[in-house]
């Protein structure tokens, strides 16, 4: 199992620097930075013995290219949420788990995982959230649920530090972009009322993100998708 | 479970706004300094909205005054040995526990705990050691062990908040002294190697201390010393 820390639009050097410094203290190095602000001596400083962390970091300017090649997106959010996404809650946050839940459903898999935390003042944005397989959020008081970002990122790492190397291997991203593929066909093919389809796609996502499919599951699949899709073909 | 956080000698204000917020995000709010350094703008800034628990936390120049009132003292270590120390070693930190042990061995205990964290440096010194009933310590890699002080303080606050309200009251930490002292006694009475005492003061300790004692235990215990001291004056 490959842990990948994907850090999107990281707004302050010293949260950088910090979750640099947690990544290497549980055994992690491979982050990646989307559009980040610039890493200063205090975020050098806070790296303290990980400097190589932050100096062999990744750059990139999208999302998509930071997913490059991972098996899984595991999404992270806390609890707020504005009114304009309160419709879309349901699908993108529903299932979330705890980070010790999260550990214990990679227990024993192996492929990679590409972990996603967001901006410090808004986090990620529901379009990102929802090209994540798997939504993860630390349980917090009510009273005061917003944690400073290179601390859930440490609490996330702890979690996941422990996991065993895995026999099971994960179905790959892009496999599962096929399978995405394949039902939304099969969705507009049927007439499925449109403005519910991409709902319904984020919920099957999240379905197989918590089935952790492996490429074996997803061949059958897309073979069945694929049958429904010749018969609706022939019978048109 | 109430849960008591003291920092010993805490060097930079920064942290100790850190673990003020990271306190809050899960639900503790009683923060005990012991000979801090000054909290300026920047521990401030890093409290963020737990500016609360900073106002409120109380700070005193000695150890046994942050620890009154606490029944079980659970110190904090890294995995640093100078090799002054080695001797100490069996005995001061064996057994440790992960976080996960000790909320496990807490889940539904009734009492006051104190958390001690020592300096960003060096730790807790082996004598602060000494005073601790349990000893934990977070699994990290061998390759950077040393975590930020806050990062340490936040999967352990995070591990404790998920613990249940007990019902099995521990014993408290006056009536574990009072234990500890009949002990020495004993020990003194029937010309126990004086070199192997205070060893042997600490293995106890440490014993009980993972064993989570209770009043009624305690008090069963006293007695036993009491009537063995009772036979060794009757007999001399």
């Amino acid at each position: 199992m490959d842990l990948r820390v994907v850090l999107v639009e990281p707004m302050y050097d010293g949260n950088v620097g910090s979750i640099a410094r947690a990544m290497k203290n549980f055994g992690f190095q491979n982050l990646v930075l989307v559009n980040p602000c610039q890493i200063d001596d205090f975020g050098l400083a806070m790296a303290s013995h990980a400097k190589d962390i932050l100096a062999e970091a990744r750059t990139v300017s999208t999302l998509e290219e930071a997913l490059d090649g991972a098996d899984l997106v595991v999404g992270t959010t806390g609890k707020r949420l504005g009114d304009e996404q309160r419709h879309l809650r349901l699908h993108l946050r529903v299932p979330c788990f705890s980070p010790s839940e999260l550990a214990g459903k990679l227990q024993g898999k192996d492929g990679e995982i590409a972990l996603l935390l967001g901006r410090e003042d808004v986090g990620l944005t529901s379009e990102e959230l929802m090209v994540c397989d798997m939504v993860v959020s630390i349980p917090t008081s009510e009273v005061y649920p917003i944690m400073n970002i290179s601390h859930a990122a440490t609490v996330l790492l702890y979690e996941l530090s422990g996991l065993d190397g895995g026999k099971t291997r994960l179905a790959s991203r892009d496999s599962l972009l096929i399978l995405q593929d394949k039902a939304r066909e099969i969705l507009l093919d049927t007439r499925y009322p449109e403005h519910k389809a991409e709902f319904t796609l984020l919920m099957l996502r999240r379905i197989f993100g918590r089935a952790e499919l492996t490429e074996r599951e997803v061949n059958t699949l897309l073979g069945v998708l694929k049958n429904i899709k010749w018969m609706l073909d022939k019978r048109s």
